[in-house]
């Protein structure tokens, strides 16, 4: 056993054959990735690599799977499902999979299961006689109800990235009661059940990301730079610098050497973020402002070519240049409901529908969520008022 | 100018005529005074007494009001506002209160007020060439605007003391991002106002209050011996044994010892406490299941005589002996809505309709509310029954 | 088993047996003894009790005797010894053991021994199936190598109240890596032993205790008010108002109640502390000042009647009435040297000798001692000269 | 004013004016230059990079100018001379500085002195209406008394990097009461001083470097590291892959990809680095064991071309190949004595003299020092025994 110190849980204890997985090289790839992106921008302490996240969740994960009793060797797969659910997350992750679904739908989960069913990490879980099939689906999610650890409401990633991105940032809001939570986790058939005594623990962990979103994963800046980046990424892939598959498989130094030494109009995005001198918001649409429209917007974020037609519609109307304008439709926090289930006097309920607070984050999340149409300072009245009337009448 | 070592706040800075407040006698009282009453009895470390969160307060309500921009003497008075804006509180500060309305219509403000204007207190603050009179009005909430940074939804108590009981308790809820609140508060002439830059730090800090609440607040436990030392201090003011104002004056190792000296009734509640053989939870009865009785239930929260005579009722009913069936109707946590006006765009807006997030509060707060009550192991089952009927049909 | 919640070691977890050992009135009585004394005349927020103390090291020693790998039985031994290792201690407890020095031979040892060997709590380790002689053997330091990891150079009591301390009060010191420490410590027939590896987390310990005396222990403040105190204890007791028995058994309110209760120039003295009119410094003497006459002066600490005989001739040579002029000589940080042995690639070398900083510790530590002799201002030179020419001398 | 954010820190206010010297191509290379090198072999968390740390140092720095008095131009001289301060660190600075050696006398301090006085930093710095050469002076520590509070015993530099360092591997041994510190400095012509009332925040800081040392900045893992890399360089530079101007102006990503592209025994090296196949130790020889030949061992350490001769002998007699067989002399903790003045009721001491703590740590330093010799598992035996013997011998 070896042990491994983390300024978040203390101690980490890692078994020989758990080592072996860490130093495939696809794992190691993960030290060279920052876990927030360009967050690095506004808070300048945000160094942390989605490596040391790994290594959290896998903490937490064994945590969680001891306490509610499951046995060693489903301990042992949960533990090392958690180790690897991002290893197949690009550099700068939203803007490689943005960019990547202009071209085909993908995401990161798909290369996550890439990886652990066939590369070094394999080999090393086969060593560990695990089955890296059945390891890759409790990574992503798809073997209830032990994958609820790795991947679900309140799931070990999460605990761990609210609880490291608060502590790399200083943003005060990442506040995760693990030791309480622990105490109040079970699991039946169906997944992760929460006992009605843990119902503040949840709730706050639940407001915790609420509110990390805007000071952090949202922040207006980030978004930005991500947005040019996208872009960025795009023209590369275009013109054949690198392909989707390649890109997964970069670093975040590497993908900035690849678009510098292809050159183009990649190339001059990465300048002007590298020399923040980013792009300024021409226009913010709530929901509420886009309101009928709202849908059709909301489906351009799974549907890229698309939103970048609307954006070329917008930049020729203001008759400017290729990626003068850019377009962004974020994702909304909470994509579909919170599913646990909370056990009320051996009552089984949906959270949802037992804590007030948790349904109205629903309603809450739209205040922090917006569209985004950035550009350059000289056109930003001329861009806000094309947009404005492309966006509305769509 | 005197250093004095918080763990809360690092060092707080106190001068000669600030100090000289701080040394009269009913200011070091609240040393002896502990902040939560009988939560050490569920959280053995909060032993933490309104003394330091006094000096807390004084130290945040100096920052806000620098913040804000208020003139040096008018930073002056509201940080003496805040060092002794708890000064009136007695011994087991719920207990006391509610106990004095059996008799009669006081509160720990009235006191405050008293001791403000006529007592050692009074004599340093002339000395330091301050009306003991406007003191009192900004502590007690009764000079808007700047008696806003005392007490108010966003105010120098709540941030130190929600801190300060985080702290002590080891509870995790009390995040305040004090740091970042500082830099969006404004004041106009109505009071308080925060910038929309800073919502999430407002939410937060309305959250952490929120969830402290059940978690130390109004904990079951506390809960019920203080509903055992209400009782136990009726029996004594009933009997003489000591007036209301003697009470408010006391310090918490006073009270019990004139309770034990005097003997009776309220020693053997006294002694069933700190034997920490606590009465046990009967009935709770949700705003929900109270139903349409629940406002006339809720009324007897102030009018203690017309609960004790309910509680009577059950308890012959009952066929038990006086003490040994008690009825707790809680404060809510919300008493009005929030105030607080937030500025979007340069337009004021009230953070209610502003938030989803905080008006949901309103209505998440009822699912941490009850009704109690409580009685010996034995006569469980009997009271239930009993209390429930009469809570129905009252 | 039972949770309680502590904001330095997380979630305790206690049993039921421990509990009704933690529920005996000889314990319950600590919650009202503070681990520091007057230390809250200069930290206000250090108003934590022996009681979470108590639970703190109780939780640390079992981490130990587990890491150490003792039986299930030990182990549960070494725990509870380290519940109970406080139990004897007086209020005020350096005021206590010197004033009771003054008329015999005792410490807080002895009632600790006492207490666990015949009292309410002597019958809850019985039920428990524990030998109350044994537990209090190994509380009291008497039963190596066990006991060690509640009273030896690296014991749970240590690293306990360092980090309590360190957090209650706001001095940055008392850091105890506690959970590299539990990896590094092993334990032979003569007790506990460090591994080299754990070299700096020991030396930091040991260095953080060090820094704690002169910024908490030994504040002058403090060392002034318990002075004084002493004093008054020593006059009730010489006047019968209580017994040494009794003053071991009361709490922090019940001996100020009851030295003001007799009255006499035990109530002025406390009258005096109470209002923080404390005595001035009149007079402070280094080791190297002491020069030959150290070795006398020191002698003095555990024999008071003669410190007392030499206070009463510099009072009587200034013309000055009894208790004005008080004399104090503090027990120096290391009365022995560091016993805990270190292992070296196998062998075992004392501390001392392997680092030079620990050995440089007992040099150090008389940088921050210095007998003290107070008196009221406005004899302060006189007092000082007197003083000085006596102490010199004697 | 911009505030940044950091977790150290709180919020970091800077101007207009110093945004844009942090701006600078050359400061913004330092976000890609971690802090502490290869420690995040051992510290996986140790991700952070001189450009938080400088922001850090800056912020630091004027906190001490302004508590020790100076006036407004002095401070922003100070503090712009603290953000630059490490403006010169090559990548991986010790292996950077250790290789550069081998060909010619150079440090970061002659590249910080450079880029201050000539880049776009120093444009920056006159737009600003400050003299170049004058913060340069500062910040390499040439202009005292000021130049204390940036490079000195007790200066922002290093309060930052004990903080910061321990803050993200999560040794617990940084601590640095700053605000107590910054209580108890004052400036005089010749430099910073302390009052003997700070005296255990100056020791707990001196030992807190102590403690560190070991613990992180001098782990066996990444000096192992640190010494395969400092070849790979010298390989590098002596093949003409790049100068050593070019090499102190890349940042870490940009140095691996510079040697992988080289090609040759620097990327063997390099390879075996990132694959974490790092040599073992074959030897360490402490002070006390190098007896007489300490003096002349010590004296590689700046003179890398002789260490490397003598490398290359041990390989030779060892039979082995280049770059096998590797020696280390590292530098001790403290070069020069710790010049720190200390005032003791008015007389300046030197700290030395008047702490007996401080004066031991010149001597304890030793025990975690010692000289390496690295080699490959299969040939420690043979490299051992004759890596002793010439090291004995010289």
């Amino acid at each position: 056993m070896k042990i491994i110190r983390d300024p978040i849980h203390g101690n980490l204890t890692i078994s020989e054959e758990e080592l072996r997985v860490l130093d495939a090289p696809e794992m190691q790839r993960l030290r060279r990735v920052r876990q927030l992106g360009f967050v690095y921008f506004v808070y300048p302490s945000a160094t942390h690599s989605r490596f040391e996240h790994s290594l959290g969740a896998f903490h937490v994960a064994g945590k969680i799977a001891t306490a509610v009793g499951l046995e060693k060797k489903e301990i042992e797969k949960v533990k090392l499902a958690a180790l690897l659910h991002d290893v197949g997350h690009g550099p700068y992750s939203h803007s490689s999979e943005i960019a990547s679904n202009f071209f085909k739908k993908t995401t990161h989960e798909i290369y996550t299961n890439k990886i652990i069913r066939k590369s070094a990490v394999s080999d090393a879980l086969e060593e560990a006689d695990h089955n890296p099939d059945e390891i890759a689906k409790i990574a992503t999610g798809r073997k209830r109800p032990n994958s609820d650890i790795v991947s679900g409401d309140i799931d070990a990633d999460r605990m761990d990235y609210l609880m490291r991105d608060s502590y790399y940032t200083g943003a005060a809001y990442g506040i995760v009661d693990l030791d309480h939570l622990l105490l109040k986790l079970m699991m039946n058939k169906k997944g992760l059940i929460i006992e009605s005594g843990g119902l503040s623990a949840v709730e706050s962990m639940l407001i915790a990301r609420y509110l990390m979103y805007p000071a952090v994963y949202s922040h207006k800046t980030s978004r930005i730079a991500d947005a040019m980046f996208t872009n960025a990424l795009i023209e590369c892939i275009q013109e054949k610098a690198f392909t989707i598959d390649e890109l997964f498989a970069m670093d975040d130094a590497e993908v900035f050497q690849n678009i510098r030494s292809h050159g183009g109009e990649g190339e001059n995005l990465l300048d002007s973020i590298e020399r923040r001198d980013l792009h300024k918001t021409a226009l913010n649409l709530s929901k509420e402002e886009l309101g009928e429209n709202f849908e059709k917007v909301m489906s351009l974020k799974s549907d890229i070519r698309s939103l970048k037609k609307l954006e070329a519609e917008i930049t020729e109307e203001c008759g400017l240049e290729r990626n003068t304008v850019l377009l962004e439709v974020p994702h909304p926090q909470y994509k579909k409901e919170v599913k646990t289930l909370i056990s009320d006097s051996g009552k089984l309920k949906k959270l949802e529908k037992f804590s007030p607070l948790v349904k109205a984050l629903h309603e809450a999340q739209w205040k922090y969520w917006n569209v985004g149409v950035y550009t350059s300072s000289e056109n930003i009245k001329k861009v806000s008022k094309t947009a404005k009337t492309i966006l509305l009448e769509i």
